[in-house]
Order: C-alpha cells, then sequence, then structure tokens
C-alpha cells in the first residue's frame, strides 16, 4: 500500500507518519521509485504498537525507540529475557516509568548513602516481600517516589504502603503466568503488555475507590464516611 | 524569606519559582516595597506540592491547577468529597491519568455505543467487581485502554484483567481507609494521596515481577520459565 493508505488503515496524520519514518521508529516501506515506497502489514503493526506506546502508556518518542530497541533485538535465550525487559521498564529520577537500556536512574550509586531514611524504607519494604533490594534501581526509585509523596505532606503509613505492596504482588504473579513462551512473544508481552497495563491498574485504582467509598459510607451509615459520588 | 531563600530551601531555581508566581501556581508573597515581597512556610509547603506532582507523579502545569484548584477550594461537605476528588482524577481520552474539573473523556456520550466491544468489556469487568458501570468516565477511560492494548498486539486474558481489578480492590480498600476525618486534609489525601502513590505502585509492581518470575524459575525448574535477571 501507499504511505497515504497507511495513513487512512492507521488514522494516523500522513505528517506523523513521515516523522515516524525519520526518526527511526517506522522501517523504511520497499522502493518503487525515487520518491515512492509502498508499505504492508508489518507497518500497520508498528504504527499501531507507536501509538498505544505513545497515547495509552503515555511514553516519549524517545522512550518509545527504547522499546522498540529491545522488542527488535529479542534476547537470545530466555534466561537473559526478564532482565532486558526489566531493563526497558526503569523508572527515571523523577520517578517516572522510563523505558531505557542504560543505567535510568543515575543517583543509584550517590543516592545509596544508606543514611538516607527513605532508601532503607523502600529496602525494608522491598525486603518484607521477598523482593530485591540490593543494588537495585528500582528501590531507589521507590525511594524517590516515598520521598516526593512526604514532601507534599501525604503521610503513608506502613499498612497503606503494605496494602500496595501486597497488590503490587498480585498482579505481577499474573503478569508472569501470562508469559507466552515463545522467547521474542515473551519480551513483548512483558514490556509492552506491562506498560499499556500499568494505566488500566491505575483507572481500575479509581473505579474501585469509589466502591470501596460507597461501602465504608454503607457500613458507617452516612455522613461519618466517604459517600459515593 | 525572600524569594532567593524560598529557592534555596526548596532547591528550586529562581526563574522556576517566578513562573510559578506569573502562572499563579504559587500565592504571591507579601508585598515590602514595589519590586519585593516576603514568603512564608505556606510558600515552602506549595511549591514541594507543585514539585511533587510535576517530578514523581508526571503531571503538567495545567493539571498541577486543577488539582491546586480542588485543594484550595475544598467541598463543603463530606459528601461531596470523593466527587471532586474523582472528578479531579479523571482519565483522559489517551487513557493518561489526567487531573480536571471538566468531563475529562469527550468520547463518553459518542463512544458510549453499545455495540463498542471495549466499552462493553470494560463495563463487564467493572460489573463484576460491583464497580459503578453506568455513564462513567472511567469506565471508558478503561475501554479505551483496553483497546490500545489490543490495537498493540497485546492479548489480555480474563484471567489477567481480573487479578488486576482484584489488585486495584485491595489498593482501594487500603486508600480509603488512610483518609483523615477532616474534609481539607480528605480531600488532599485522597487526590494528592493517589496521584503520587501510583508511581509507587507501579514501581512496586515490577519488583514483584522479578521475584515471581524467579519464583516461576525455581518451580520449573530452570529455563522452562522466566529466570531472575
Amino acid at each position: 500500500m501507499r504511505i497515504s493508505e497507511l495513513a487512512e488503515q492507521t488514522a494516523v496524520p500522513l505528517a506523523t507518519l513521515k516523522y515516524y519514518l525519520r526518526e527511526g521508529l517506522l522501517h523504511p516501506g520497499r522502493s518503487t521509485a525515487r520518491t515512492q515506497a509502498v508499505y504492508d502489514g508489518t507497518h500497520v503493526e508498528r504504527v499501531r504498537l507507536v501509538r498505544a506506546l505513545t497515547e495509552s502508556a503515555g511514553l516519549s518518542l524517545g522512550s518509545v525507540r527504547d522499546v522498540l530497541e529491545v522488542l527488535d533485538h529479542p534476547p537470545a535465550t530466555r534466561h537473559e529475557l526478564l532482565g532486558a525487559a526489566q531493563d526497558v521498564l526503569l523508572v527515571d529520577e523523577g520517578g517516572h516509568l522510563r523505558p531505557g537500556g542504560e543505567q535510568a536512574h543515575p543517583g543509584a550509586a550517590s543516592a545509596a548513602a544508606p543514611a538516607d531514611p527513605w532508601v532503607a524504607r523502600a529496602a525494608e519494604l522491598a525486603a518484607r516481600r521477598g523482593w530485591c533490594t540490593t543494588d537495585e534501581p528500582l528501590v531507589h526509585g521507590l525511594a524517590d517516589q516515598l520521598r516526593a509523596a512526604d514532601a507534599a505532606g501525604i503521610d503513608l503509613t506502613d499498612d497503606h504502603l503494605g496494602a500496595l505492596a501486597q497488590a503490587a504482588d498480585g498482579v505481577a504473579a499474573a503478569d508472569i503466568a501470562a508469559v507466552p513462551a515463545d522467547p521474542g512473544a515473551a519480551v513483548r508481552h512483558v514490556v509492552v503488555g506491562t506498560l499499556l497495563t500499568d494505566p488500566v491498574l491505575l483507572t481500575m485504582r479509581r473505579l474501585a475507590q469509589q466502591r470501596a467509598s460507597a461501602a465504608s459510607q454503607d457500613s458507617a451509615g452516612g455522613e461519618a464516611a466517604l459517600p459515593e459520588r
């Protein structure tokens, strides 16, 4: 198909597709003339993936590029698979989800001073669930997120954080159970599947909050608890 | 204190503070001369909140403004409280978390055609957990997120989505249990607390995935499952 048909089929503007091509997010079509190329189903699939990662998962195009790099060059053995997938799912110094092959948390070394109470609390939370706690960028990302909540005046109790951790364990067990056997499909499912179900989980949290608040109202008998909107 | 001291105490550049003042994200200081003003602890607190919302929760300054509006004018009664908090926690059409008082999902009316299979699946998921399902922007946000995952080639089973939903219920119960009694503090805890623990939950999910993968390897005895990195 021509690029105009690709635009039509994916509902993505022509200018955006040309931008993806220039940036290498979309592989070139097969040249049929000096200024013409044809595109196929692999292009449709790639455009849909890029759109889902930017629009639903909220990734920057730079982050999308890192994700595509891992998908296009999946690890040769299952042994390296989760490591590669996790590297691309790291959090940046601001605590955002940030795909990226390099060490994504520059503070991991310097902020690792054991005196940092937030690193200590994050490591303690991780240890309590049997998660990896040593030399782990994710633990430092978690510490930064706890520090940010505290700076904003949100006091998070051990019970509240414990409930978040327990929920994370439940989600992760289902995530790993859902990973397909084929290595290429597996890395795609872990990376893309995690990024695209993150917003699903957060939306469900809000739906569940409405229900939990109504239930709390029912049990308390009215104004004493948070009513349903 | 002078604005230079505010910059020092919050570790936020002077130019950024002036930008916050111009944009109304930070309330003016008390004028002491035509070009001078003094700032106090309320300014320090506000700057820290704005930084946490932009850096940890990843909000745009426009979204931060919507959050501050609710915090500065909390509902008069507990009855309106969760509604106001939820309005500011809605998701936009891309499925991102998007604070904002107005109807944040423009597709809520038009996309509500019952023929949309993703709206139907989202409503079914919500109904199964006893969540609100009718005329609900969150359900349409969820439908968009499921559609995006499907477009990216991620096949989400009922079991997998059910595990996410169950985790969301666990988190929400703890969220509501943690809400303080004072209405002003409550709206702050629901809105800011939810926004700042969203990234905590997602980081924990990744830590738990490492552990779940290692456990799956142990039980399967090696290469048959995903090994720890």
